[in-house]
């Protein structure tokens, strides 16, 4: 199944302890793109400037992301973000956010992407995400993002979309934000009252937990000696999570749920390896299918009765 | 295999978002040995006051506690330590430490005990852990703890304590105090060089990490919804990782490694699940057995290959 996702594109400034890039390409949408195109064919919404690289573009096409979809805006610049991570490289330090052409984004859907069965809304308004969903057909999936700032500043249109979906992913901050609830599990109880029955909770460097009325499932954060740049490893792992189950038709069953978040975490430890998108402009299938069994080593233990 | 534990034996007076208790039976020994009693005979060598009560002492004969190098010191009081905890639970604040008869504490093994397989240096000064380490006659398998103070304090003694050790167990702000490395894989390869062939690196709600030369094996904490009192958690997991080694003759393959983690996983889901040891005190083995299963069920998954 084809997924549609609707978000940021962006040029990035980054700098980490382990290096300085200016002007890379970024953005959730794209990030969700490159990844989740390893599993799924992609179809991108979204808004750049005149500035934005006939590169990107190719780069774009080449994974298999149906750009029909993204508005080319000749009189504005593409979004900016300038972040800075320091050694913990848990949390950005924003230096600059220039929303440019980001700022007027009013997603239109071409009416080929409208009949998408898979939708995934990346991290914008949530007024915009409800917009995006009325023009959608019949969409058998939808998984979701957002942020602290709409938490604060939407919570109505958010608590509208919320009812929407099947799937919601977000941080660990912000789960305890929505719900005022520290324990994950309260949080993810309360959010699946308000409409998501699968609640998909990140959880950096330690990994991530899912949530249903029936299960839970927890998977590691892979093991690195090296992370270059943490920048989108929550979109990243949102592309291998919906892509995998796009690529199975969508079944929501135990089984595929836990593997897609296997999956989605095998794309967010790619992700780090190495600044903006560069480690998936060379990321083999042969390499997704090792660090996938590189996870089974990692969290498999043998399972006869211990005492 | 029976354990020799060597450690503090307390009374806590708690105060958590969930209740208050006065002095209730805690140190790190007290917590070692009623979680790995579960699966091997103990030998704790410890001291406490003319206060420690005759229950307290008939709780841990009852778990199969060896209390033969229990000191009972006819002129001081026995360990005290008041903490409380915020409604994050990942970290105590310390209100008074009365170290009483501890601060004198001189670990001499009765002789039974000098011939013990397998040895648990508890969260003691490494000084005192080289000591009881000399009376030993020629220990199978030896796991220790440290702590903040004494990686401050006594460096020197920690080196040679670690180079005569195969497992360490800390947490993960010791790990990276202790290696001056924010990277955890890079401050367990660090750690190994010095001594210990088995890292554990214990991470409160996210679980445990272990590290060897071969591989790496990582167990979630378990998603309890009511977590009570987080004290001793670190040492139940540490009384089940260890217990479960010895239960199999100290064999530190990569089978037994991975299950001895999830059996420490299973100690400390419990542990934190009421005040002090109480949980402690009606636990089955059939419940352990039953959230061994659990873990599998959060963390293994279907494992054939993905794209």
């Amino acid at each position: 199944m084809s997924i549609l996702v609707v978000g940021s594109v962006a040029y990035d400034d980054l700098e980490t302890p382990f290096g300085k890039k200016e002007r890379i390409l970024g953005g959730a949408a794209t990030h969700f793109s490159a990844s989740a195109s390893f599993y799924s064919p992609i179809q991108l919404v979204g808004v750049v400037g005149q500035d934005f690289n006939e590169t990107e573009i190719a780069f774009l096409k080449q994974r298999g992301v149906d750009l029909s979809g993204l508005q080319i805006q000749s009189d504005g610049k593409t979004f900016h973000w300038k972040g800075r991570y320091g050694y913990d490289l848990n949390e950005a330090q924003t230096l600059e956010t220039h929303l440019n052409v980001f700022a007027n984004f009013n997603p239109v859907l071409p009416q080929h992407f409208r009949k998408s069965p898979c939708l995934f809304l990346a991290n914008i308004d949530p007024t915009l995400q409800l917009e995006v969903l009325k023009q959608m057909e019949n969409p058998k999936l939808i998984a979701m993002d957002t942020m602290n700032f709409w938490i604060t500043s939407k919570p109505e249109a958010l608590k509208k979309i919320l009812k929407k979906v099947q799937v919601l992913m977000v941080n660990e901050s912000e789960a305890r934000q929505l719900t005022q609830e520290r324990n994950l599990v309260k949080a993810a109880k309360k959010i699946r009252k308000w409409g998501p029955e699968i609640v998909v909770i990140k959880r950096g460097e330690y990994g991530a937990i899912l949530f249903t009325n029936d299960f839970v499932f927890s998977a590691p954060g892979f093991p690195l000696e090296d992370i270059k740049d943490p920048t989108g490893a929550g979109d990243s792992f949102a592309g291998g999570f919906v892509g995998y189950l796009s690529k199975h038709n969508g079944r929501l069953d135990q089984t595929d749920l836990k593997r897609a978040v296997i999956c989605g975490s095998v794309m967010a430890s790619f992700q780090v390896e190495d600044f903006g998108l560069d480690r998936m402009r060379h990321l083999t299938k042969k390499e997704i299918n090792e660090r996938f069994q590189a996870f089974k080593a990692l969290s498999h233990f043998e399972e006869n009765l211990i005492i």
